[in-house]
């Protein structure tokens, strides 16, 4: 063993690396006497503080133990963790690359403005002031004070009342439903928009309950409708349905609200997916804002106003559910780690999430102006909806084409964009016009217009 | 206005924060045109620089509009955020302070040996080196590369034999159990040990799903009992039942191994929680590892190895199941944050895990010792059991008094301790003898001896 001054590692971790190979390969055998400090260090000429060091983290890590007036002995190795490294060989799944150069993804947000050296610094700041965070379970319900701030931030912006104590934070939609799933009365039957998130009927399958599909008109979901389906709670995209992109009117809001009240164990589960960024037309608050009864389950996410990576979404629970979610659900533990939480509240309150959502609403608005003026003028026969609010649009192109012939030929040009049927529940109407489903938000402004050229010439028969 | 130098702020802020608040306000009207960036400099006495941020800055976010050579002017505010910031005098809930002096916790982990500066130091390499995983969700299984980091952990420290791809990575155990239930078949009874973990019961009543409890002999599960009960899927904590700390010997794993080979559909969930600590006896291999039919749904979590306050926990899927859980549960997205993962990956392939937990069953037997000493000298009349693996032990005080008694007479000296009838579905023989579950991962050692003295004062008739 030779000690070297010019590699960059500690000599006493060297020493540490070559003792422990040692022990674990049984050069040295358990229970043998290691040369004191003293020796070790005249033979290997280093000083006695290297030597001790290394007999140190030996001792702290179960490979050696230290007798007192005896010296330092190698230990048994009954249950000393031995895991080893990464070998670059070893075997995992990588995620298919798309094969599309362009994606008229409708999920995702814009790569380009996320305020990345705030947040660093942020998540910095918090890790370094609060060591215990790292290691104590925070409140069930989600870290109060991003409570308090995500109340303060419904109140002000989407017109919600709630108290803090009535928001439950969790990871994803997906989770809050399943525990609202896990809330509601069994019998509960769930009516769902059709077209709508596609998620939804495999949401409420997979925990087992019923849930019906319920069509729309211009207004949004169709009430007559909703009252055949006899069910009693109601999932609905109101500030900009998914997919069509309606804005529900406030007639529609109260007609929807009185539904709910007029039954027991009536809800609304009032997704604002992406409520953040509204173009034009007057603001409508929430369904929950509305409501007088207790009777809207809100539920929303930073996955459009910030990033869906942070996996942070919320509901704010009716007063009259909250006592019975502490003693169902109780048990569950916020998932998202408290470090993120805090991170999250700090920059709510210091101003930043503010001044994100103004950047990002112009972003945003220069986006959706730069593929609607794209698709007037490369497309002329189309018809574009849904452009008030959020980011992404209904387009009909009107050239006669199928849903597929629509999605095949744009794929063969590298554009991915989206068929409405996917979102459809049951059978779609053979006669009625294709549409298409495009979003905006993570393509670059100057990268818009010849993305919708592409489509031209996919298209072009 | 006056702009100062004194402040701290920065010029252009200071410019920015008091037209913001005058646009804001309606001083500035929407439309009304603002002074040329030159003017405005001369009349503050600062660069037009200065003006020139600022003025960029309300551009961005919305309040001012710039026109192409004629100047800038306020803009409606229709849709501009305006949160504000938090109030210190808002309101959130408090949680409430425990009032104990000593806790003889069974969850959480000790406070003072976290390698706090690792993983600050790997979590900020991970955030500055890759922005983008800020903003794209990931795998939804979880990051690839953890999944085999785990992988090879799970194979060399506890015989678990899986590809990466086996792995599901989310957070919290309660969670897996959830996406456990909704993919095994709605008709599936679970058998859970009794005494046993006593969330079990709650997340198979919140999903809807029968659970019969299954009574323990001195080697766990009863193999009659659980046939009986007619089950078809068997939770079961084999390496340190939890609370028993009963270690299942390999005689009792073939027999329940075989009762699973018996029936199409039949499964056994092995809740590995606290297999990083064993303490005596010989290493067993986890029940996956004895498992040749595929029958084993492996359950793990960082949450005594590292911090329960991370919220990683993993499944390891057969192979049978896998096909089955992406086509249903495809859906849902790891919820554990990409950052977090990568910074885990890499304290585990950096070799910081496989230290941590050497050092860290040297503290925890370190600390069993002290309490099973303190134990021995100041209550000779108790008996202890459970104390060969894991982070509690069971204690039998055998002073005749009652469970309540003994839990009350300790919490009037400030101590909390744990009682058995807690964790029993169903009713407690009466004369059963009362038996307390002491955790000691959280207390530090040299308080162990002075809080076993004060339970010594708390029951001293």
């Amino acid at each position: 063993m030779r000690l070297s001054r010019e590699t960059g590692v500690p000599m006493f971790q060297q020493l540490y690396e070559f003792l422990k190979a040692e022990i674990v390969s049984g050069h040295i055998s358990s229970n043998e006497r290691l040369p004191s400090k003293r020796k070790l260090a005249a033979h290997l000429g280093c000083s006695r503080n290297t030597v001790e060091a290394a007999y140190n983290q030996l001792v702290d890590e179960g490979y050696l133990i230290a007798k007192p007036k005896s010296g330092y002995y190698a230990a048994e190795l009954d249950g000393v963790f031995s895991i080893g490294r990464a070998h670059q060989a070893e075997r995992w799944d990588i995620e298919a690359e798309p094969a599309y150069a362009i994606d008229f993804s409708y999920q995702g947000v814009d790569l380009d403005h996320f305020p990345f050296s705030t947040w660093r610094k942020l998540t910095k700041e918090v890790i370094d002031e609060n060591d215990e965070d790292l290691l104590r379970t925070g409140n069930p319900q989600g870290y109060p004070k991003l409570r308090a701030s995500i109340a303060r931030y419904l109140h002000r912006s989407r017109g919600v009342n709630c108290l803090p104590e009535q928001i439950v934070i969790s990871s994803g939609t997906e989770f809050l439903l399943q525990l609202l799933i896990q809330l509601l009365d069994s019998e509960t039957v769930y009516a769902i928009e059709n077209p709508g998130y596609e998620r939804l009927p495999a949401i409420f399958r997979s925990n087992r309950v019923e849930c019906r599909p319920v069509s729309l008109d211009e207004d949004g979901v169709r009430l007559d409708e909703l009252k055949r389906s006899m069910a009693n709670v109601l999932c609905i995209t109101p500030s900009h349905q998914f997919p069509t992109g309606i804005i529900m009117p406030v007639s529609r809001r109260l007609q929807l609200l009185s539904w709910a009240g007029e039954g027991p164990g009536r809800y609304i589960i009032e997704d604002d997916y992406d409520s953040e960024f509204r173009y034009s037309g007057k603001p409508i608050p929430s369904l929950q804002g509305l409501d007088r009864n207790g009777r809207v389950i809100y539920v929303g996410a930073f996955s459009k106003s910030l990033s869906p990576a942070l996996r942070v979404s919320y509901m704010v629970l009716p007063t009259e559910l909250l006592e019975g979610y502490k003693e169902k659900l109780g048990f569950c533990i916020c998932p998202v780690p408290t470090i993120q939480q805090k991170a999250l509240q700090r920059f709510m309150d210091e101003g930043h999430f503010e001044r994100h959502l103004n950047r990002m609403r112009i972003i945003y608005r220069q986006k959706r102006e730069a593929i609607v003026t794209a698709i007037r003028e490369l497309l002329p026969g189309a018809k574009i909806d849904g452009t008030d609010a959020g980011l992404h649009l209904v387009m009909r192109v009107g050239n006669g084409m199928s849903e597929t012939e629509l999605l095949q030929r744009a794929k063969a040009h590298g554009v991915k964009v989206y068929g409405m049927s996917h979102y459809c529940s049951g059978p779609v109407a053979e006669e009625s016009e294709a549409a298409l489903i495009l979003g905006f938000a993570t393509l670059r402004i100057d990268e818009i217009h010849d993305a919708v050229r592409l489509l031209k010439t996919a298209w072009a028969s």
